[in-house]
C-alpha cells in the first residue's frame, strides 16, 4: 500500500530558489474559485470590467485603422516608455482629474499591475515597510510579499485613511529602527472596501507623508467611475514631487489589452523606465495603438458615462437587495467604482463558509485576502460590476441564505474553530480576484 | 555664475531605493541610439524582426474573428498561466524542436524576457551565480543585474559553449562557496555571437548541468529560422526535468503583441504561475486570442519559410560585403537567426569607436553590451535581420571606411585609452539592442 504522500511528487529544484520565493504559494481557495466560474454560480468575488457595453463597433474600426495605417510599428518593438502618442492621451484623461504631467513623466506599463511591481521592485529590499490601507488591494498584497516587504496596515473608517493611526504607526515604525519606503494608497472607491478618502484627510495625509521624507503611491484604477459627483482631486494634483501616481485603462477601456501607466517625479521615472525594459524589453506596440486610436477618433468620455450609468444602477441594486434580504450586516455604501464590504455577524468567518455559499451557488471573495496579517475574517468583498442586477439581487439573496444558516449553527455549536491556520492567509491572489 | 552641477535636478528620493535599483543606470550609448533611427543612417544594431514581411490581411482577418466572435473575452482578463488554446499551439510549435509538453507544463507570459525575468526573480538571491556564455544575450544581462545577480561567463568557440570551461568554472565556484543557481544558454544562433551549439556538446552539456544539479534555462528564439539545415534538438527535449526553455512569438510571428512563454518542470512552472500574477496578473487575452486564431487559421509553416529567405539572402549580403570591404576582419558565420560576431583588429574600442560611424551613417552594437564583467572591447554585433541586402552592403562599406580610418590612427598614434570607465560597461540595454 501506497503512503499518503507518496502521490505527490516533490519539486527537485525547492532548494535552489531564492527567498523571496517563499512567499508564492498558490491560495487553498483557487480551487474554489475554479468552481465559482460556472455559470449557474453567481459570481460576486472577480472585479471583472463589463466589458459588453463597449462600442465593438469603434474598437474594430481602431483596430483596423492601426493595421491599415501603421501595421508594421504595431506589430514591432516599441519604446520602453511607451508610445509619445498615448503618453499625450492619458496627460488628457489625468487631466480629468486635475493631474497636470508631461509626457516625459508618464512611463506606459503592461497593466497598472506592472506599474506597482516595478516601484516594489524599485523601492523595496526585504524586510522594508509599506504603509497600506486597512484592508488593502488583494494585487498589491501579492506583489509587496514577492518582494518581501513587511506591510503594515492603517485603519481606514468610511472617510478613508485615518491621519492620526498614520502618524502613530510612523512613529512606532521609525522608534523601531524600520525603513518606511512608501504609502500605497487607493483614494478612491476602494478595493475592497469601497470608501473615499476625504478632501481634508487627503491634505493631512500628504502633509503627514511630507513631514516624515515617505513617498506616496497612489492608485486610481476606479477615479473616474463616479456615480453621483466626482471624488476629490487626486493626491498627484497637490504634491508631484512626493507622489507615484498609477493609472490604469482596464476600467475606463478594457483589461484585455493590459495597458496601464505610472507617473512619477523625474529621478524615480528614469529607473522606472529601466527597470520596465529588463523585465519586458517594451509594453505592446500595437494595445498601444490601438487605444491611441480609440481615444483619438471616439467620444470615450461618452462611454464612461455609460460605464458609470451601468455600475451605478448595479451598486443600487447591491444595496436594495441587502436592505432587504440582511437588513442587520452593516456594510459600506460606495460611491463609486466596483466594490461593497461587508461585515459578518460576531463568530462567522467568511473563509470557513465560502464552500458554503458556492453550494448555495454564490460566490465573494473572503476578507482575508485584502490584508497580509489574517485579519478580516468577518469581512466579506462584494463586487457589483459584472453580474447585471437581477443576478445580483439572487446572489445576495442566496448569500442571505448561506449566512443566516451559518447564525443558526453558531447560535446552537458557538463559533466554528477555522482549520486553516493564520499562515495560509498569507496567500497569492486567485487570477479571478482583481 | 553656476557651477557646472548646478543645472541637474537630483533626485530626492536617492537615498530610499532597494539595493538592486543601483544596477538600473542609463546607458551612455542610449543617446546615440536615438540618433542612429534616424532614416539615412544603415542601423545594423537593433534585432527588430522584419515584421512588414507578415501577411498583413491575415493578421487583420484574425483580428477581425477574434473581434466577432470572442469580443468580450478577448478585451477582458485571462487567467495566469495563458489561454489553453493557445497553449496548444505552442505545444505543436514546440513539436517542430522536438519538444513534448503537455499544455499544463507551459506558462505564456509578455514576451519571454518577462519569461526570464520571472525565472530569475524565482532563483536569485544577491550574489548568486548565473552561468552564461561568452558573450550572452544583452537583455539577459539587464534582468540579471536587476536582482543582482552574479553572471560568470564562460568561454566559446564556434561550436558553442566549451564543455571543459563550463566543468572548471562550476568547480571554481563551487569551491569558492558560490550557489550558482542556473545556466542560461542561447543554443540556436546565439545572439550575439550567432554560433549554434553543436549536438555533441548539448549531450555533453546537459550531463554536466545534471551532475552539479545545476537547472538549464534554455532561450531559443531563434532556432526556427535557420538557413539551411534544422540546428540539433533543443536540449528540453532530452531533459524536461532539469531544463527551463523560453519560447517567444517575437521572431516567428511579431513581437509587438509582447507574447512568449516558458515551459518548466511541474513545481517551478506552479511557482512561475503564481509569480507572473503578482507581476501582470494576466497576459493579455486580446493579444493571445489574435495568435491562437493566426496559427489555425493560417500557414503559419510557410510564413516560416518565407522568414527565412529573407534572412538568409541578408546574411548572405552581409557575409559577402564583410569579405569585400572588411576581408582581414574575423567574424562569425551564423546558420541562422540575426547576428554575426566581429573581432576588431588590436587596439581598436568598438565602443570608443561608436560615435564615430555614427558620423559615417552606420550603427552597430558595442560588444561590451554582451558581458557583465567589461570584456568585448574588440568585439561588434551586426545585426542582418532588419535592412534589406543593399542597405546591409552600403553599411558594410560605411562601417569598413570607420574601421579602417580608426586603423590607421592606432597605427599612427597607438590605441586610444578609453574614456570610459568599465563600470560603465554595466549598463542596461537601450530598447534598440535586442
Amino acid at each position: 500500500m501506497m503512503s499518503p504522500g507518496s502521490g505527490i511528487s516533490l519539486d527537485p529544484w525547492f532548494d535552489n530558489y531564492a527567498a523571496r520565493a517563499a512567499g508564492l504559494n498558490a491560495s487553498e481557495v483557487r480551487a474554489l474559485f475554479a468552481v465559482a466560474s460556472r455559470p449557474e454560480v453567481v459570481s460576486l468575488a472577480g472585479g471583472m470590467p463589463y466589458v459588453a457595453a463597449l462600442p465593438f463597433d469603434k474598437v474594430r474600426s481602431s483596430v483596423d485603422t492601426v493595421l491599415a495605417e501603421n501595421g508594421p510599428a504595431a506589430l514591432q518593438y516599441g519604446s520602453g516608455q511607451g508610445l509619445p502618442t498615448l503618453r499625450e492621451h492619458i496627460r488628457t484623461i489625468m487631466a480629468e482629474e486635475g493631474i497636470r504631467a508631461g509626457v516625459d513623466d508618464i512611463v506606459v506599463t503592461t497593466g497598472s499591475q506592472q506599474g506597482l511591481d516595478l516601484v516594489t521592485k524599485l523601492f523595496i529590499d526585504p524586510g522594508d515597510a509599506i504603509l497600506a490601507e486597512s484592508p488593502s488591494y488583494v494585487g498589491a498584497m501579492g506583489v509587496f510579499r514577492s518582494y518581501q516587504a513587511r506591510v503594515e496596515h492603517i485603519d481606514m473608517d468610511e472617510h478613508g485613511m485615518i491621519p492620526a493611526a498614520l502618524t502613530d504607526r510612523i512613529e512606532e515604525l521609525k522608534a523601531a529602527g524600520v525603513p518606511i519606503k512608501f504609502l500605497y494608497l487607493i483614494p478612491n472607491f476602494q478595493n475592497p472596501a469601497g470608501v473615499t478618502l476625504s478632501a481634508s484627510r487627503r491634505v493631512e495625509i500628504l502633509d503627514i507623508a511630507q513631514a516624515h521624507g515617505i513617498l506616496v503611491v497612489e492608485d486610481n484604477p476606479y477615479g473616474l467611475l463616479w456615480f453621483d459627483s466626482p471624488p476629490p482631486q487626486a493626491l498627484r494634483s497637490v504634491d508631484e514631487a512626493g507622489v507615484i501616481y498609477l493609472g490604469s485603462f482596464s476600467k475606463t477601456f478594457a483589461p484585455g489589452l493590459r495597458v496601464g501607466w505610472v507617473v512619477a517625479p523625474h529621478g524615480i521615472r528614469e529607473k522606472l523606465v529601466l527597470a520596465s525594459e529588463a523585465a519586458i524589453l517594451s509594453p505592446s506596440s500595437f494595445a498601444q495603438m490601438i487605444l491611441a486610436e480609440y481615444f483619438s477618433s471616439h467620444d470615450w468620455k461618452r462611454q464612461i458615462d455609460t460605464f458609470r450609468g451601468i455600475y451605478r444602477e448595479r451598486r443600487d441594486a447591491m444595496s436594495a437587495a441587502l436592505a432587504t434580504y440582511l437588513p442587520d450586516v452593516t456594510h459600506t455604501s460606495p460611491a463609486g467604482g466596483f466594490y461593497l464590504w461587508l461585515t459578518l455577524p460576531e463568530g462567522l468567518d467568511s473563509k470557513e463558509m465560502l464552500p458554503r455559499a458556492i453550494t448555495e451557488l454564490v460566490a465573494y471573495t473572503p476578507g482575508t485576502a485584502f490584508f497580509a496579517n489574517g485579519e478580516g475574517q468577518r469581512n466579506i468583498r462584494l463586487a457589483f460590476c459584472y453580474p447585471d442586477a437581477d443576478f445580483i439581487t439572487e446572489g445576495i439573496r442566496r448569500l442571505a441564505r448561506v449566512i443566516t444558516a451559518e447564525r443558526e449553527l453558531v447560535d446552537t455549536f458557538g463559533p466554528a474553530t477555522s482549520e486553516i491556520p493564520l499562515a495560509a492567509n498569507l496567500e497569492s491572489p486567485p487570477p479571478e480576484v482583481v
